[in-house]
């Protein structure tokens, strides 16, 4: 068994936070039944990444109504929309915390008794959390077979166990050719501005035991070109029904390099990321102030009065992605026609 | 006339050196007439930058024999010397400092007296120096006419004003355009691991009066994408005679994406640059140690186990290069055939 961290637990009625602000020098656990802290954890960014976002806010609305100390079912569920709110509060951008807190609250509005909210809740929590390891576990079970013994993945960011339930997306081919035998290294990019390739996806893997080098995000020119790299797998953020790609910023530049390089490009993503909804006009990326690039560890990088432009995203062309790895098998090109098809013709 | 911060001057007999390791936010010089000290400053990086460092060195040799005390030519060449043995052991790599060490080791054996070897060694420390910012100038005159009033460009690193004598080689187009009453913006690459697109060369166009903006590195393909981007101007450590371009990482990235986006992309480069003796097989790209990455203002970014690779420079190859911009003129694809050109049928 590999020794993968866990970001999020739920352990006797309690949930346990790995502190992601301490690492990689420092493993610190948060543990708590007040759904109030679990709010903090999430907006002061002690654990991030969508999908444990997401669970996070869901095992937060279930510590809420876990300690009911009434029996009036109004009173119950005005305690859900309190918590529903505060955890709704905490980061207003992140889609996967509002979808988990939706569908806790559209399964508790059915309860009769305050005992059925709970049950209804604490469960629906644990089951969002159980089914995000699941897909992951599928993924990786998928993307495991695009791996041979002895391959180095290159990925950027951290989509990886720290930022899910557990196992990761771009990382689950990784854990499961390893679980199978397969020796696997890792180059990861260091991911300016918040270098969460070389705090959390340097840490995730070199816990499971597996042999990660970091390297700057300017260098995988070089890197692919005088090291063994042989394919890429990333996170997504969404990708749209015309194919294209939104994630991380470097992710486009991973992309477009491995098409000159000739090396494999996949993104590894649930169909929950996919937007049918959506084209790539449809999508806005954020600027972002631009003293998150100019600080590092709190010392200005740039004179006093040069600022910097920051977009956190990349939009990635289809005609970049060798393929999307999701539970429901490889989408290859054209994408978008495979990703309408796994929407409308569902089997 | 524009502000552009020098590196180093000659001044009443002394070397002024502005000090790199300060800037951004301090302007602080080192003013003295011991070798040594200039020996110590190209040694401990106080000024980089390939051809400052050649000047810095030449300088050093001025210093040392112009305050011979002795009549003696014997003397005053072992004070030659030594003076030069101690410059070239300070940057083993810096192919600038041995040729000028060189360039004024050969004139200086044929003086006579040693009158002559203070003059001569003092006259040709200077020319090397006058004749570094008239190359530059020159690359600025013909590079400008490819900027319009309004333009942006973007460049990586510090290919400016203080990497040379004065005016910098990539920032000499920008320069000389401003001069020309264009109004011109700047967005530089902040370029990991040593940042000296946020550090040195924003602070030198802020300094000119140039707005200027910074961006993470793994940025350049969104921000081409939703930004104005007209052109790219970068530096170069070294042109193979096959047209390939050596110079800091990340260069290759902006290539491959300008290419991409249809951006020209222009490395500015003196002559002295174009090696027609070696093709891109022949050069071998440094890689140095993973400290130099894993650390940041002396905080590590990694766990305690995981190192970084970490090679210094980009290969950019000669089909993302629009045309190399040279005090001579600028080179058009084919480029081998047009290097060739320029060293076999010199005009």
């Amino acid at each position: 068994m590999l020794n993968i961290p866990r970001t999020i637990e739920w352990v006797d009625g309690k949930v346990r936070i790995l502190n992601q602000l301490k690492l990689p020098h420092k493993i610190e656990y948060i543990e708590t039944e007040d759904y109030r802290r679990v709010a903090k954890a999430i907006k002061d960014m002690e654990i991030r990444g969508a999908p444990a976002i997401g669970i996070a806010a869901a095992m937060g609305l279930a510590l809420a109504v876990k300690n009911l100390k009434t029996e009036d079912l109004t009173e119950a569920f005005k305690v859900l929309d309190e918590a529903s709110k505060l955890l709704a509060s905490t980061r207003p951008t992140a889609v996967n915390l509002f979808w988990a807190l939706e569908r806790i609250r559209k399964r508790a509005t059915k309860a009769t008794t305050v005992d059925e909210v709970v049950r209804v809740v604490v469960d629906e929590a644990l089951k969002i959390w159980r089914e995000d390891e699941e897909v992951n576990r599928k993924m990786g079970e998928i993307g495991e077979k695009l791996l041979e013994d002895g391959d180095t993945v290159i990925t950027v960011c951290n989509a990886g166990s720290l930022a899910t339930g557990y196992y990761g997306t771009a990382t689950a081919p990784i854990y499961a050719a390893v679980e199978r035998g397969k020796s696997i290294k890792v180059i990861v990019m260091e991911t300016r501005p918040y270098l969460q390739g070389a705090r959390l996806t340097a840490f995730e893997l070199s816990r499971a035991g597996i042999p990660v080098k970091v390297i700057t995000d300017n260098s995988i020119g070089i890197v692919t070109l005088k090291e063994k790299v042989d394919i890429a797998f990333v996170g997504a953020d969404r990708i749209t029904r015309d194919g294209y790609l939104v994630n991380k910023i470097g992710t486009y530049l991973l992309a477009l390099v491995c098409k000159e390089r000739g090396i494999p490009f996949y993104p590894v993503a649930p169909t929950s990321t996919l937007d049918i909804k959506r084209g790539i006009e449809d999508v806005v990326i954020e600027k972002r102030p631009g003293e998150e690039v100019i600080y590092i560890y709190g010392r200005r990088i740039t004179p006093e009065s040069v600022d910097a432009i920051y977009y956190a995203f990349d939009i990635t062309p289809p005609n970049l992605i060798t393929g999307i790895i999701t539970e429901r098998g490889i989408l290859y090109p054209p994408l978008h026609r495979a990703i309408k098809k796994l929407f409308f013709n569902r089997d």
